[in-house]
């Protein structure tokens, strides 16, 4: 038993996803201090500040921007919360359905007994019947896509609201506007690393008051938790990131190539429209994604511990370990964000991306100490885990070096991220330089560019594999995970103050602000493009890790004794398994592309059409535009979710456990390649023929990096854990083509 | 023992391999017949065939065109041999090395030894000594590579020799030239396949006068014919691809997009280059390929043939089972050839495409038929396999389901390329139609096109593994790969033709030929086009049933119990594989984008600086471009080259014959996705804006389609056999890391 008492977790845990919360709140009231809707300045808000660095402060009195600005925000927030509302209601009747089938599936699975059963890792203990744990796998489904769904809904809520703040800001100083919108992104941070905790840790105390000492029901259905967070995220991800990408990609097309207006321009249709999709994918679609790797690290770790010695002599805190590893992340990750917001001042634009980088660095320098401090306390220092079928000896350091290795490849894949997309480096300077010829040989380079920004993630997620593979097992990889994701909270404001600044570029240039605010909002933009960037690197590298821990846990759930490549079931699943990245990814660019097209084609004919348009005279029809992207991507996002959600299903109910075991693997391998290598935008200097090749290029690079690639490391950890919690079905009922022939 | 006599089997396979060889020679003598250089015509090829069909003559007896066309023809096939040699100078260095470090690894498996050995698999006979398996691997890789290199050659001289005389045809009616066009390709493909079949049969003859009764050591040294075929293909493919595409693109971007001159005009100075790339690339590289696809596959299945039950027993003719196959071929794709030279003729343009597609299932039906017959006479009607350590019971009729099975999965594949490929179908007209709204949306498209064209291959490509898997295990894998290779001779004659109608359309242009001729080759050129892709089709599906063969055959020599997904050091080796398609894509991609930026400025120099080009008065300076590519290429193939040569001795000596078995795996199914995603190419109807979107898609897709992936199948069948010819050494002394830990 380790050093920490039962009674110290259970009050320990509750306690820093509340401190979380209250941080996250404290933030957002710092930001609504700057006021956007009145007239008259506050005090603090107004001259106190004055002449901060060598910025320059101007256009801080003017009564109608601020105005006009509250009335831009007002109009983005409405359309990504009508859109979101939309989606949910869509996104209901699936769950409703989606639950049904769990319950149905794992009901049968002991032909709907209500008689308990001899448990299967514990061995001589009774454990609660199948049919119990399909009502709670069902219940904890629910209850991830709920949490799922609040988490994408309040990031959506802060990012429309310091939007228009950031731009106000802007004309103080670019230090102001980038607090403001790291703040904000530490709002949706704070609050989505403590939900997912909160509400992870009261649904496992009150199933266990049903469960009692059977933790093995427990902890199974506890994996349906994951699957709710996941499939919600699927949907977001892909429906935002269509919304986001036909609406940008139209409005560049026109705007920038055809008609030679700034990005963001009023004149252009398309604009309302590009701007809530920033909210409704990059936010929204993004915070449900992390929220679902947390979640799924969270289960797979919890669900190989319970079948160990940890569960199965009921050891509470050794079992807590992944909750209380979450726990001090959010103490680590409060520490951090004071650097930011409150050691360091920002004073020019060149130390925005060194403090964004700073604060990755020191939140795993800190989070490194604080693994090893709840590794110290929390676990015996020897204990016993299962290896598909063996057991292992584990020492706590091997766990602690677990948890560091995937928090440290985690720093890894985000510098190296950073290296490949920022501009301050050669690999996107060659891509700049290579505009000279033209859109093809920068699209060339920007792919080229992309494939080889995957090279060194691939190395150091391989090692973190190896070196938890051999320490711990999967619960090694599992936790490992869970370090990656750890520092979730910085990791999340870094990436959401992308999309915020980006909107608040937008906000300067449809308010008709001044050049120079322009620049700033740019100049934070810029670093925001990288910093979603590094976002999208954690999301993958995370989800790599997780996804071999759910696989791992399937593969012990489902009762098979090895994955060997050279089986022929095993085999043809690996080699379709690889398949299915592209083809999901086919169908998202297809649906990008088509939705682009009637977006051009819509911001044509409103430019052919609209008289007065191009003089700025007349306002364009923005709502038209809005609802093309998003009758599009409520449409379009039904097949490549059906794709990801049907094949495991399909392919455990007919082809057995074997083959939906090549699936993962071969998806998880080949997934998480086209994920990590669309990080490479194409940024070119602005001149004209050089600029316009720079636009056609980052138009092709953002349906990669906005709607497939993002989307293809929830493909990959949702079939996972999609097979997890059916695995007992399949283990039963499964694999009826080869029981046929 | 089987129906036929081991004396019949010994002569049925050298003659139809002449055969083979005396059909091109014939076929080559027709094309021979049409005269380009002299001002004469002789009777037949002058009028005596007038008004065929609706076509209609046209300048036949222009003197002027015909001197022309000889010129120009002679500047292309100089360029090219040229190249050619200068290439082979390089790799004849690289081979030397390679055979030495071959020769040392394997005769280090036993320290030099020049003791005989007990076998491993015929257990109680004595085999010979490693030193001399060294040394005999070591000759079978030169023949390998000299067979290879005499292939590309050929194949080069036959294109360059008929392009000009398809021209000239091309005056005479579609009819005309697509006959002299198909026949030059038949002249390479049954040159090819027989050589391949000749060598190989010859060099086990010889081998055998040393081995006598021991196959193991025999057939394990032939296994270096496959590597030395596949090492040279491999810098074939890659060198010529990164020239004949940078070329390409910096002929097309300055020309077409921004000089509105046409394709193949020769104002271009790009335009000799771009010609000569046709040829190195599409012709000399491909053909290399297919004859290392055809060498290994052959090599994979004899090896595994030899330690099974043909081999410990030493039934001659059974062991011969996949050399006979190769003869059946032979003669199947002989009369295949006849329906389209002589028994069908081509009238239309459009009876183009489906004469070619005729052929594809002409072959299939015939060959069926041909399999049936060889599996009745040479196998005995019931036999043991080995099976990773088990032994399987085979009937001959499952050897006949796995060779069918292979051989009707590439026509699926053939047919699934065609839909993709070519404009006679929807997919196609949505890319051409996406034009319409720029090049951005063209290349998400054909992006999206590209990864959906993968779909049906896989699923085609997988059920033909799952059946010859489960029937005959390896060797089922083995011959079902030359099953889809049994009709090369067939495949290669469609392939070729497209880069031989291509190189004629411009030697129309250049020399200055009438509108309708340039039309009728265009429309050659546009189906054959498609027929390249449906070779690049078979290429990469052959090359994954041939690599997974070669991977159970290492697997096999390595003496790896079970490469099972669930140990951390196959699954790093997994994703590590599953990167090495993306690493090697940024290298080429980014290859060719160099040399086109260099090409690119090249031309436009030319353009700005020399007067007079753009009206046609001064010659354009073709030799710096010739130059620019040849160098580019030599260059730049050396570090993907080696990539993938160094790769399997790093992961066999320092990390062990598991990992390398996971990394081959990963490599596999990420790369067959990769290499078969890359098919589709933008087609746009010639209109100004929309062509130009349609020119800059189709540049962005050449370096995808016609570099990197056609490599990517050469990657992964390369580092499958020369993780088997290093088997032997990598058990004995690899894994150093592990070993040290």
């Amino acid at each position: 038993m380790g050093l920490l008492s039962e009674g110290l977790t259970q009050v320990l845990i509750p306690v820093s996803a509340l401190v979380g919360i209250g941080f996250a709140l404290l933030q957002w009231f710092l930001v609504s201090r700057v006021k956007v809707s009145t007239g008259s300045y506050d005090e603090h808000n107004g001259y106190k500040d004055r002449l901060i660095g060598d910025d320059q402060e101007e256009g801080i009195d003017d009564l109608e921007v601020t105005i006009k600005c509250a009335e831009i925000q007002n109009a983005i927030s409405l359309g990504a919360t009508s859109f979101l509302f939309t989606e949910y209601r869509y996104l209901s009747i699936f769950m409703g359905v989606f639950g049904a089938i769990i319950f149905l599936f794992l009901g049968s699975v002991k032909g709907f007994s209500t008689k308990s059963e001899p448990c299967t890792y514990n061995t001589g203990s009774t454990c609660k019947p199948a049919l119990a744990n399909a009502l709670f796998t069902t219940v904890a489904f629910l209850l991830g896509a709920l949490t799922s769904t609040l988490s994408g809904y309040l990031g959506m809520k802060i990012a429309t609201y310091a939007n228009a703040r950031t731009t106000l800001e802007a004309r103080k100083g670019v230090g102001k506007a980038f607090i403001t919108a790291f703040r904000s992104g530490a709002v949706m941070g704070f609050l989505l690393a403590a939900n997912g905790l909160l509400v992870l840790y009261v649904s496992i105390n009150l199933f266990k008051l049903y469960y009692g000492d059977d933790w093995e029901g427990l902890y199974e259905s506890i994996t349906g938790y994951g699957l709710g967070g996941s499939s919600m995220a699927l949907f977001g991800r892909v429906g935002g990131g269509i919304y986001t990408k036909a609406a940008d990609v139209g409005a560049d097309l026109v705007g920038k190539v055809e008609r030679n207006i700034p990005e963001d321009d009023p004149r252009n249709p398309a604009v309302i429209a590009d701007n809530v999709g920033d909210n409704v994918g990059d936010i929204a679609g993004m915070g449900s994604d992390l929220f679902g790797s947390y979640a799924e690290s969270s289960c797979a770790a919890l669900f190989v511990a319970s079948i160990s010695s940890f569960g199965i002599s009921h050891d509470h805190v050794a079992m807590s370990y992944p909750l209380i590893i979450s726990s001090m992340g959010i103490v680590v990750c409060l520490i951090t964000t004071l650097f930011a917001t409150d050691l360091f001042e920002i004073k020019k634009v060149k130390e925005i991306e060194p403090s964004l980088k700073r604060q990755l660095l020191i939140s795993t320098i800190l989070m490194t100490a604080g693994i090893a401090i709840v590794t110290y306390f929390a676990l015996p220092s020897e204990f016993t885990l299962f290896n598909f079928g063996t057991t292992k000896t584990v020492k706590s350091w091997h766990l602690f070096s677990c948890v560091s290795i995937g928090l440290w490849a985690g720093l890894v894949i985000g510098y190296t991220t950073e290296y490949y997309t920022s501009n301050a480096y050669s690999p996107v300077r060659d891509v700049a330089d290579s505009c000279r010829t033209g859109a093809a040989t920068n699209v060339i380079f920007g792919l080229a560019l992309g494939y080889k920004s995957v090279i060194v993630p691939i190395f150091a997620i391989a090692i973190a594999i190896y070196v938890s593979f051999s320490l711990a097992a999967m619960y090694g990889i599992a936790v490992a995970a869970l370090g990656m994701l750890s520092t979730i909270a910085t990791g999340l404001a870094i990436d959401a103050y992308g999309p915020i600044s980006d909107n608040a570029g937008g906000i300067a240039e449809m308010a008709g602000m001044s050049h120079e605010i322009r620049e700033r909002t740019d100049a934070l933009d810029a670093a925001g493009n990288t910093t979603a960037a590094i976002g999208k690197g954690f999301a993958i590298g995370s989800a790599a890790l997780v996804s071999l821990a759910l696989f791992g846990a399937y593969v012990s759930r489902a009762g098979i004794k090895s994955v060997d490549v050279m089986t022929p079931k095993v085999f043809i699943g690996l080699i379709v398994g690889a398949m299915l990245p592209y083809w999901f990814s086919a169908m998202t660019m297809k649906s990008v592309g088509s939705a682009a097209l009637k977006m051009v084609e819509e911001v044509r004919r409103q430019f052919n059409t609209i008289p007065g348009l191009m003089e700025g005279t007349t306002k364009p029809d923005y709502a038209t535009c809005v609802k093309i992207s998003t009758d599009a991507s409520l449409r379009e996002m039904i097949p490549p979710g059906a794709l990801v959600l049907v094949t495991p299903l399909i392919a455990g109910t007919f082809f057995g456990v074997e083959t939906l075991a090549g699936i993962l693997a071969g998806s998880l391998v080949s997934g998480v390649q086209a994920g990590v290598s669309e990080h490479a935008k194409a940024l070119g200097p602005k001149g004209s023929d050089a600029h316009k090749a720079a636009v056609i290029g980052d138009t092709i690079g953002d349906p990669l990096k906005d709607t497939s690639g993002p989307s293809l490391n929830i493909l990959i950890k949702l079939m996972a854990v999609e097979s997890l919690v059916f695995a007992p079905f399949f283990a039963t009922h499964g694999g009826l083509i080869f029981k046929l022939l």
